[in-house]
């Protein structure tokens, strides 16, 4: 028995994360959606931690003028520090995740469309205050395979995502892998790793869940109920 | 007297920083160089609180294929939470900024024409470790009006950039204003607040040296001096 056990990350620290880094088009279905090109290699942008927002701390807030997408994913946080991490060591790839979570990467859709069109940073249009919902912290044993488990959303009960995590395009050690040749990651870093088809906008007084299913089974921990 | 004197910022604070927040475009002459549209509004992108290399810690690295260009900028040390800020409550503004710092936005310039054209987020080429050498901090007494100081940058001692921050198109209250109503701004966070015409290339072994004058006089601590 391990007596100086770690001590799992806590929503507090969560929170207190210094970066938030999430994969762009991480799923096929996804990308057809929104009409966007296939990556040949992971890509990815910056939340700011600001923009994070805690089981019951109140509902996500639309901007003026915002037309407000949902996008839920599996979202990794690290405990301990990774660089330059080579991409088939997977052991050390889950050995760096400290837990997971699950989030909604909030996205100010016709300030990306605009950013996009207009080769500017995406940084304002996901990074507004509350628009990454997380969930309470999934310990790595309820996880087993984090690439066969099934993310759901669904908007005022009718279900709009559904789909398996075995769908990513690039799997985590490799998402690990790619950020850490360009950021070191941090202990405490948060990262997403993309969202399967079906987004779409929600307006104030929508309510969406969101969860986790293995095997069919809900993940309690994963459970997001958010105005 | 006041007593209780609040203690400014320190490197190792700096060094802490939870969101680093970097204005696009903000002096004309650049805009010009660069072929890109002057924007209405200020934007602005993320870098990683990793991307900052404080005085003595070596060298900026340059990633492998990569095309990297340095932009000298002033940066905000902010000293307290903003949201939702007036961009004519200037003394709010300024209250708000606890001290100053001269920095090089670090940009991998291939990296970001690519991301431009494909629409893509700017956070990789904008966010290698080592791409945000900061100066000591700057007290707030040395620069009275940071509108009206002359940044400089050279390479391998001949002079790249040089300009006064009089040529700012959206000045610094307006600045925290604008990134207020979309991230709070909280103490410690870095705003670099946009660079003048000049900006150019840099390979391994060329020396950058940046500083500020006031009325033609050194800043002792904005100085910089990178490989
Ligand atoms: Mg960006
Ligand atoms: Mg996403
Ligand atoms: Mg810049």
């Amino acid at each position: 028995m391990n007596v100086f056990r770690r001590k799992m990350a806590t929503l507090a620290s969560v929170k207190q994360a210094r970066k938030v880094v999430c994969i762009g088009r991480n799923y096929a279905d996804h990308i057809a959606e929104l009409n966007s090109a296939r990556p040949k290699q992971p890509f990815f942008f910056l939340k700011p931690s600001t923009s994070i927002l805690l089981p019951g701390e109140g509902p996500v807030i639309r901007p003026r003028g915002v037309d407000l997408h949902y996008e839920v994913e599996l979202a990794l946080i690290m405990g301990k520090e990774v660089k330059d991490l080579e991409a088939d060591d997977e052991k050390a790839a889950f050995d760096a995740i400290d837990s997971y979570a699950l989030g909604i990467d909030m996205t100010a859709r016709n300030a990306q469309w605009e950013a996009k069109k207009k080769g500017l940073p995406w940084s304002i249009s996901k990074g507004f205050d509350t628009f990454l919902p997380l969930s309470n912290i999934i310990p790595k044993s309820a996880l087993p395979n984090p690439h066969k488990i099934d993310l759901y959303l669904s908007v005022n009960d009718k279900v709009q995502q559904s789909d398996n995590t075995e769908l990513m395009l690039f799997q985590i050690p490799r998402i690990i892998s790619d950020i850490s040749k360009v950021f070191t990651l941090e202990k405490g870093d948060i990262i997403l790793t993309g969202t399967p088809k079906g987004v779409g906008p929600v307006v104030p007084g929508d309510v969406m869940k969101c969860g986790i299913k293995v095997d069919g089974k809900e993940i309690e921990e994963a459970k997001i109920e958010v105005a």
